[in-house]
């Protein structure tokens, strides 16, 4: 059963980032999502913004009432700061905030006031992650990337002659949780030995460090051929999608033996997949051959789903070791009982946007998920944080306020 | 410039991870890359195979020598220590190397004697993370979690009608950069407090909490209408991708006002884009309103980009804000100066697989990519780890290879 998590709840004091303080000067995908993963392992996330929020505040998707569902989503368990980024005094406000805080994570380019050389100065130990769209700092973001690293060539149906772009973002999810994990490492490092660290993290080098990972450039550079186009075949192993007599799709994977036999058992193709295998001199139990000889695979499994329903198809598999799942919409999945009674996913009252399932981190700890706690509205936090890490005094406050270096307080908050 | 990594260069005694030993019983993606990114933080990374190895020990791409390119990529930097899981005995040794160690990072399922409860109870700080397919325990794999997210029926071109599967592994190596942060969250945790954890991160969990953490299932909870197929659009701003008069193609993202002033000036599309702006009553500052009136600024931008090489079409687009990024393919990529000339990549002579660009950690500490070092073959580090960590003597190592519980060296090993 989800929880319902209380706005006001803290971290408990032994999530695992407890007393680490992080300064967030970020828009996007990347550098957010670092923030709020931090903030979930029980970090205080300070998001400093400009007044009115950064490039994205008003992100779609957009409630009826304009309000950014994409900024809530990333901005969980944050405080927010909101200072005038072109007055020096502001500047000089979030300096002090970071030199207090120890940790910057930022994807902010040409700002002078965020140089690790002059943070450094004044706190040696500081962690600073510079997110960069690409190592000479020119700008790119997950799209542009994407494009040239090669997936795209590679991804959709088999026929197409066409680069097909993926929706998910999933070189600033990547680049986010290696920030954060950048963040993580370095604590530990400093509770050892005391030392800060410069880290800078191109969402380029992500990318193309995964390309990497997975084989595809070393392939290359071997002088091997290149992969194809498979469409929603696996390579290298067996794997496929099936149509079922009402029309729904189901993604079948078979990685072990224990898998394809179960496969050919469940529909009723044992016999006719052993003849094809003497016929042509193979073994199915090599996955390497399977992905070789998925056509006719998929021609000789088609038949069984075109003959069931989704429903019956889905109870005969859950029955073996075949891997599946049915193709779902995301609202779908939204009100599936693996999202609605995931105790990942916990109900939050999100001002400005309305009550939903939110999730935490997909790790727990001890067997609990950490809490989420809602988004802030820019501008939120300042006067609390003023007051709580630089000591600053009510009239103090008003003044920075008054002369437009600070928001104090959200106008428009619902 | 590359450089070009000694095989036996350890990790600078000032890595962040320096200090930690983690023990990996593991296969595939996930597991396996939370290992080799702790390694390259600076842990000492023990990888527990049985002997002959794992299920994705020869996993394609293969060498011409049916090697596995797949699996040298993922394992880079670790030792491997090689066993007979189905003897107790080795069992029992696994567990005296876990104890040792202090960290467990595995997704290997059913194993009693990988169990936390009668880990815990022998060291209590014992930070062990399983990885899971669902949290329920029953298997899942990247490529049936994702057709549960919802991403395959927004992906691919527009007019089509059929699910469309990412290539990129985007769960699994999001579950594996998770993973590594929950093992550095947990050690600074543990060095603070001296408590253990039990982390368990379910490859199901990480796909929802993103569909979750960029919006989509909120949108479907809060009763707005679902976002459709865009093709190579990007969802809320303006992103397309044009072909040149050569025949290349070439994404283009304007996500800010500046970006897209310097689009409409670049195609001498300025004007035109007033008059529309003017007639249709809308305000292309805006990003949203951008992406709503994609085609026709699409077909405003096409002819320039048909009337350009990519070669123009490049050089003229550096002059501007504007994020592009042609196409390639991964052979393409694999000789770009980007990676050619990357620090992040570097040479080494891969046994068994020949020489290449590896990559390290997308991020540098203090300016500095941490070393790569070459993946074992199985069983390579068998006896220099029992001698090391257990205190056997070679006598006992003999006795225990002579028995089958471990292997000592790779028979085939080039």
């Amino acid at each position: 059963m989800n929880s319902t998590a209380s706005t006001d709840e803290l971290p408990s004091s032994t999530a695992p980032l407890a007393g680490v303080r992080v300064v967030e000067v970020s828009s996007f995908v990347a550098a957010p999502l670092c923030g709020m993963t931090l903030a979930h392992l029980g970090a205080d996330v300070i998001r400093v913004d400009p007044i009115g929020g950064a490039a994205d505040y008003h992100r779609w998707p957009l409630t009826e009432d304009d309000e950014s569902i994409y900024w809530a989503g990333l901005n969980k368990g944050k405080r927010s700061f909101a200072a005038n980024f072109r007055d020096p005094q502001a500047h000089k406000i979030i300096r002090d905030l970071i030199i207090d805080a120890g940790v910057l994570v930022t994807n902010a380019a040409g700002r002078d006031w965020l140089d690790y050389d002059e943070l450094s100065a004044i706190r040696p130990d500081l962690i600073h992650v510079q997110v960069l769209g690409r190592a000479d700092g020119t700008g790119a973001v997950d799209y542009t990337v994407n494009a040239a690293t090669g997936f795209p060539q590679v991804t959709g149906p088999e026929n197409l002659d066409s680069p097909v772009n993926h929706v998910l973002p999933a070189w600033d999810v990547s680049c986010g949780l290696y920030a954060a994990l950048s963040v993580a490492s370095a604590v530990y490092r400093r509770e050892i030995t005391g030392a800060g660290t410069k880290i800078v993290l191109p969402l380029e080098d992500v990318a193309f460090a995964t390309a990497g990972n997975l084989g595809y450039l070393a392939e290359a550079q071997l002088g091997l051929p290149g992969r194809g186009r498979f469409g929603n075949a696996v390579y290298g192993t067996y794997g496929s999608d099936f149509t079922t007599s009402d029309g729904a799709r189901i993604m079948i994977v078979a990685l072990t033996p224990r898998h394809f036999r179960d496969l050919t058992e469940l529909t009723g193709t044992t016999s006719a997949a052993a003849a094809l295998e003497a016929a042509l001199g193979v073994d199915f139990r090599d996955e390497g051959v399977r992905f070789e000889h998925r056509e006719v695979l998929g021609g000789l499994f088609a038949k069984w789903f075109r003959e069931h329903t989704v429903a019956e198809a889905e109870a005969a598999l859950d029955g073996t070791s075949i891997l599946h799942e049915r193709y779902r919409t995301f609202a779908e999945l939204a009100s599936d009982p693996r999202v609605t009674n995931n105790p990942m996913f916990q109900k939050i009252d999100q001002p400005r946007i309305g009550t939903h399932l939110a999730p935490s981190t997909p790790m727990s700890f001890d067997g609990e998920h950490p809490p989420v706690r809602t988004a802030p509205a820019n501008g939120d936090d300042t006067a609390g944080i003023l007051t709580e890490h630089l000591g600053l005094t009510d009239d103090e406050i008003d003044a920075l306020a008054a002369a437009g270096s600070v928001r104090t307080q959200q106008k428009d908050n619902a």
